[in-house]
């Protein structure tokens, strides 16, 4: 990987600022700039919303961060989460032609970047949040969502959520189980695991139980942070308890949001037949695959590239931001969520689908095409509704 | 300007973000995002310096504004003032090869508007403020200078003031007379105009007359607001007093940053040979350009690009960022200043010089590039001494 550093300082920047108004003479600029301007301009102060048609506010979102959680790098700070923005930033232009703006901040105070984030809404048409370390970011997002009139995206939980739960409905397909009678097993409940569950609770699905680092999330379970004992009130029907291995015993389902090799061949062989196995945990994943397949998995995932079946946020982002500006969108609902998931999912022919491939690829931009298209249609059915 | 309208409703916004990482494999992704992109992400962590060579910040100002003094529209508020802001975005690309992102932020605030902007400050090399109401102005970029290590630049002071510098200097050439012997009278003390005052000090003139709305400021004059007090101390030498007509009598170069239509053929008719009149407020200058001839003006300026010698912001600020941005400049200083508002005075050769051409085209990119050259040695000595 020491090439991926050269390259960066080749690029000097992975993104950078293009010019769609002519400035090449006098009429130009008096068209672009003075004295032509002033019009525009005094539209927007008659009516906000004309900020929508005469800026680029209808196609602009900010990538926010603090840097507290970058990737698997933890609190690195504001200045050197840049590169991750960056890079993010280049992805909703490639696939969602979505022109995104990086932003760093220099806080780690709650209420602080609530408030510097709430004074740019007006720039943006959706603020995508990304790397805030949990619990701190269900309450920015949560504050956010309730302050401001664009959408609120923290990528980190939903976005992972939409691309697990597609996953996770391709591996439906290919065993016939109903989401009802599938029993998932979680492991790692910080904000990208609160997110999924509660997006597989709501595509229907009943017996799921989270773990913690010290197991099993069940009702009544002693000294369990607030998510945690949310947690404990919606999922695991069945009161399981015990270790994450004791967690996965017969159930048909793994995902793994937690940290690397936390998973042996063994706890994969004490799951039921024909279970699928998806260890998120980047760049060194829960299990490596060829274990799980010798645990008897039927289906294995990863975030990787170099593996079948890569589960990548690169799935989701720039689809439902494409189809939340497109909708002028105010939120992103759980309907919206599930819709793009959908479509992610069903993008997989049943001629294609095959333990191998139960994943589209995440650099074919037909698939982010696909996902804005449902986001799109969806909320434009909430707004009728 | 109906058709300036129906541009910006075709433009849809005139800026917007362009790849510079190649994005088309995996390969790709995994050098620009996931796994790649932690090597650079550790480097800056290592050493915040380095994110001027690894992420966009090297070229990336920011173009900031509150919405408060809009062009001649006044507080039309942050979205209205957008259009503005993507113009200039639009113009720092095209003549400095700056990449500028437009901020709108919503407050009026003064210490808000100064933390908000200091929360950002490591995603830019500098910071360019616009259209920010007086006196607020002078104490947000006061307050942001001592905060940031990144130059913060209020163009519509610094901005003014090279440029209109720049055209007296081109009139000295043309006159003879030395900056010493030549008496100036400015309307308007505002924002720009205590700032080209400023400059003019700086760079030797010392017979100047400041007039606000109520006429010339003087030592001692009663209910004189700070900014007007403290002018009060460093110009009008032989203590005039009176209205702006008393004021202009007998003077060699008249600079308004005013109002339209405030001077008169006669008022001009009051001044010395050979004087010239530089009326900038913008789109109706304080006298049109023949009723300035008529009144006997040897040299007439205004900011429109329809009449000869226009002078205009757009030959400073892409050249003076531009050249701040090499140098890595910590702070945009009075000599580069001085050196930029020379190098667009001495862009125009003695065989170009004339009454009807004392400014070289703001279109022509070279001359941003000699004021970048100019402001980026200025800065390179300010190092070594």
């Amino acid at each position: 990987m020491e090439k991926a550093l050269q390259k960066h300082y080749e690029w000097r920047g992975k993104y950078e600022i293009a010019l769609r108004a002519r400035l090449n003479d006098a009429a130009d600029l008096a068209l672009a700039y003075t004295p032509g301007v002033a019009l525009p301009c005094l539209e927007i102060e008659k009516d906000q919303e004309k900020s929508f048609e005469l800026t680029r506010r209808w196609n602009t979102v900010a990538v926010i961060t603090d840097g507290t959680a970058v990737l698997g790098l933890g609190d690195i700070g504001p200045l050197a989460a840049m590169p991750v923005m960056e890079g993010k930033a280049a992805l909703f232009k490639k696939f969602g032609d979505v022109d995104a703006i990086p932003l760093c901040i220099k806080s780690k105070d709650v209420d602080e970047l609530v408030n510097t984030i709430a004074l740019l809404e007006g720039n943006f048409g959706g603020i995508n949040l990304e790397d805030i370390s949990a619990p701190r970011c269900f309450e920015i997002e949560q504050k956010l969502i309730e302050r401001l009139s664009i959408p609120v995206f923290h990528d980190d939980q939903h976005g992972t959520a939409i691309v697990a739960l597609a996953a996770v409905k391709n591996a439906l397909r290919l065993t016939g189980r109903t989401p009802a009678e599938t029993r998932i097993v979680l492991n790692g409940a910080g904000a990208a695991g609160v997110a999924i569950i509660n997006l597989l609770l709501k595509a229907g699905f009943v017996d799921v139980i989270a773990c913690g680092r010290d197991g099993a999330i069940y009702k009544g379970k002693e000294g369990m942070r607030e998510s945690h004992a949310q947690l404990a009130e919606t999922t695991n029907p069945r009161g399981v308890t015990g270790t994450l291995a004791d967690a996965m015993k017969d159930t048909d389902i793994f995902i793994g949001v937690s940290s690397p090799d936390c998973v042996t061949a063994d706890m994969v062989r004490s799951m039921n037949d024909k279970c699928a196995v998806f260890a998120l945990a980047n760049p060194i994943p829960e299990i490596m695959p060829h274990l799980a397949k010798e645990g008897g998995a039927y289906i294995v995932g990863t975030g990787r590239s170099d593996f079948a079946n890569q589960i990548n946020n690169v799935h989701a982002f720039p689809g439902v931001f494409r189809g939340a500006l497109d909708a002028r969108a105010r939120v992103i609902t759980d309907e919206m969520k599930l819709a793009a998931a959908n479509a992610i999912a069903n993008y997989v022919t049943d001629a294609e689908l095959s333990t191998e491939f139960i994943m589209p690829s995440a650099l074919n931009k037909e698939v982010a095409d696909a996902v804005a298209k449902a986001v799109y249609s969806c909320a434009q059915n909430s707004f009728l509704s």
